[in-house]
């Protein structure tokens, strides 16, 4: 509660004074926050002047820290991989939409637990509180609430916004895109639950990125594991979110945090010790339903009767070579009610590692394998924004894109694989000059056609550079023209990589281009 | 110039006291922006504990003000418009970018003139001061610059964002896309101007709009006419957006803007009337270029005799058709350097006019036929970001899709057209029920071999409500299983249109479906 906030900043400095007193505000309703923002205008007009007459201002010609951007090249590499995702979620029936880049700030609050202060928030400019979106789950909850939706199966990617630590070697920056696959609606169990683990499978096999795995676990299952250890209700998520660090720290650690800072008993810890290191599928599933401790949790058995549910689905799906069941995995976020999962790749020679050390990114990340991918069942959200709190049971996944990217581009590195930035088939060109009126009258029609082709943006460009420019965007085929071609009705095409020379009738160019960019 | 700075707010109120003063500020270098930022902070969170404290706090269940989600429908619309676009873009031989959602704020500054005011700040929480793009122009810019690129052709697709004035039913929102076509790179004149116009005429022709018109000048002729008429130099920007309402007033209000406003003799708005009721093609600029006023400035003859050869050139792209040069079109951006271009469309019936009224829209906008397109040559701009001021010409246009969106949307709407939001080509259905299992294996064999499909997430689905779901949705195969097919090794093959069905050996399913589906 506050009564007295005074500051008092330079009074030190002869000639400037900055002092900001306010007392006893509850005593005073309603003068507050117009007011206030009167005076931050104030200030932050002086602050602009200030800055403006600084001569010595020097301009810095970057992008935002842990943004980048991306040159043709990247793209071409990211379309490609979004080629591949869209085209899995497609072939299983989902629609998409799209929602904007900022929210209400109120739409995001009390979403996140303590990842909300990685939240970006738009400056107060007059009118609503904005703050860019954080991923596209808690967008999709407010869409389905907002639109009375109670069951859509839909992808939606998009960039979202953390003001995270960035290390962007390692793919991770602020602004990333995000791919979700998410099902809403009241279902019989598992069977959408399986259908995301089976697209995570489809996906990360097609994208070929090396092996992989699905750790598969329910929050349930954790909640009564902690439960049945003798862990007091108030610590589990604490505690939980320490489990969440055993990839990356030995058990060891994990305990001593546990113990000495979350103050749990000893005897708790060994006893979660022993379930964490429990991996397996449906036979584990099966154990731990008869295990004396875990079958006196309501919670856990509910869990782990869906867990051998899902592993039967998972069979039919040909997808349980790559699952494993695996109680240590804890995903951090608070909307998480049923299963959870995520995507590991597991040989880490497919991880642009070298570049790590340079960056100065601390030593466990260079070791630790990244996720690919995850999600979980979030049953609840919706009922969050729905004003009667109306359920729609959800669950979903999302996929890791820009650490793929980063992989893919280092892939496309190190195996010197040309990328075209173009699809361009075709170059008008010319050997003889004047001809810029000739070229551009049959560009048009091969325009006009549908072929995609380029002529030079100069009058009378040499021909060697008109060919130069084929080779270093690899354009397949040169459509020449001279005195003499124009005369006898004909093109000379050429084809850049034989360099063999064809002279084509006018009337049948458009066919043979065709015919040899399919061949192609 | 700042000496003193002083405000006192709200001084009056007992109690409550908040006074801001800042002497002689040059005396003091080094203070200054840290400690005001410091002051900011404070009383921000002052403010947000004061909001805390208000118990009667509502939730508003909507999006933020001028933007909007996207449902299934309104996405396959727009892919449908996209595709068209990047299509054209590619077949002109484009790459593609991307860049950061923000900026920093300073590579902002200075770009957009009066429209500044428009921009979306972050707010500051501690690092760099960003701000949302504007356009993709700006970006493109700073990018070329900073990767020191002298030349390149790229399209852009991207959502910017300006704190503008909704008039949604129009198709103007605060988030909204922007297709940008650039070319960058010292080039024989006009060649790469023409080219955009071909681009918007191609673009335009192929959505199927109605009728529409691309109208052309040149910053140039503008000034130069400016000048011969008697304007002085320093307002040539402010008689230049007096023209730019030709389009939404009558010249006798224009004019009496100029006169009684902005201060311009009678004489000279006088001679400016006669000049911008003018609207040609070649002809005019050639008529122009021997006009007595008009050729006594040197800009105004460069810029005619570029036209004369922009027209020659779009001649050859026989799109001259479309193309007027017309004398009135003043677009506002500061960065432009010579040829200017905006497209509208003539056709009103092709806006959504109807829902005008209801919204409050002024009158004056349902009179407008809006711009689609618009463009121009912008020479210096990438000179701003480069250290050394090194300029990259550059030409381009933008598209203005989210108009077009508005359009095609009530397009389908009237026309009662099947949107299909999805791509599934068969659904995998059941009579009787416990064949989930031997339904999951189908879909996967299904799915593996690439085709989309879809199943119910119910254990016991009524095959009525399957096949519904299939009119629903579009979907046009049904294979359905049953003890008997399974028996005979068999599916049958349901074609919703016919309600054909036709038993399939297993062997051959997927075949079937290929064929079935290519052929619709």
């Amino acid at each position: 509660m506050l009564t007295v906030f005074c500051v008092r900043a330079c009074s030190g400095l002869a000639g400037f004074r900055t002092a900001t007193r306010v007392r006893s505000m509850h005593s005073l309703p309603g003068i507050t926050v117009a007011q206030i923002d009167e005076e931050v205008a104030k200030l932050l007009q002086l602050k602009a002047q200030i800055g403006g007459d600084d001569g010595k201002h020097q301009f810095v010609l970057k992008t935002a820290k842990g943004t980048r951007d991306y040159n043709p090249k990247q793209m071409a590499i990211r379309e490609r991989v979004f080629n591949t995702i869209i085209s899995c979620f497609k072939r299983h029936g989902a629609e998409t939409i799209d929602t904007p880049v900022f929210e209400l700030k109120e739409t995001l609050t009390g979403k996140y637990g303590e990842d909300s202060k990685l939240i970006y928030d738009l400056k107060d400019q007059g009118g609503e509180l904005l703050s860019l979106r954080y991923d596209l789950t808690v967008p999709f909850a407010r869409y389905l609430a907002m639109n009375k939706i109670t069951n859509i199966k839909r992808y939606h990617i998009a960039k979202v916004y953390r003001r995270d630590n960035p290390a962007m070697t390692r793919g991770r920056y602020r602004e990333f895109y995000q791919c979700d696959f998410d099902i809403a609606g009241q279902y019989d169990g598992m069977i959408p639950d399986a259908e995301c683990l089976k697209i995570v499978h489809e996906i990360l096999s097609e994208l070929d990125l090396g092996d992989f795995r699905i750790k598969v676990n329910d929050r349930r299952i954790l909640d009564g594991m902690f439960a049945v250890c003798g862990v007091p209700d108030d610590k589990f998520r604490s505690i939980c979110s320490t489990v969440d660090k055993l990839d990356k720290m030995p058990w060891e650690d994990v305990k001593k945090e546990m113990v000495n800072e979350k103050g749990l008993s000893e005897e708790a810890a060994d006893r979660i010790g022993e379930y964490v290191s429990l991996q397996g599928g449906m036979d584990l599933a099966e154990r731990l339903l008869q295990d004396h401790r875990m079958s006196q949790s309501k919670q856990a058995c509910a869990g782990l009767s869906d867990i051998k549910l899902l592993f039967s689905y998972l069979q039919l799906f040909q997808v349980t070579d790559k699952v494993v069941f695996d109680l240590s995995l804890a995903r951090g976020l608070d909307y998480y009610t049923g299963i959870i999962y995520e995507a590991v790749l597991t040989q880490a020679g497919a991880a642009p590692a070298p570049a790590e050390a340079q960056n100065g990114a601390p030593a466990e990340e260079s070791v630790s394998v990244g996720s690919v991918a995850g999600g979980g069942r979030y049953d609840g959200l919706v009922g969050m924004f729905d004003p009667k709190g109306r359920k729609v049971p959800c669950v979903g996944v999302s996929i890791g894109i820009e650490r793929i990217f980063s992989i893919m581009e280092h892939k496309a590195e190190v195996s010197a694989e040309k990328v075209r930035t173009t699809e361009v088939q075709v170059m008008v060109a010319s050997a003889q000059k004047n001809l810029l009126e000739e070229k551009l009258r049959l560009i048009t029609e091969l325009w006009d056609a549908g072929i995609k082709a380029e002529v030079m943006y100069k009058k009378n460009p040499k021909l060697l550079s008109q060919l130069q420019h084929c080779e270093e965007s690899g354009i397949p085929l040169v459509a020449i023209l001279g005195e003499q071609e124009l005369k006898d009705g004909v093109v000379k095409l050429r084809v850049v990589a034989t360099r063999e020379e064809v002279d084509i009738s006018r009337a049948d160019l458009i066919a043979e281009i065709r015919k040899r960019t399919s061949e192609a």
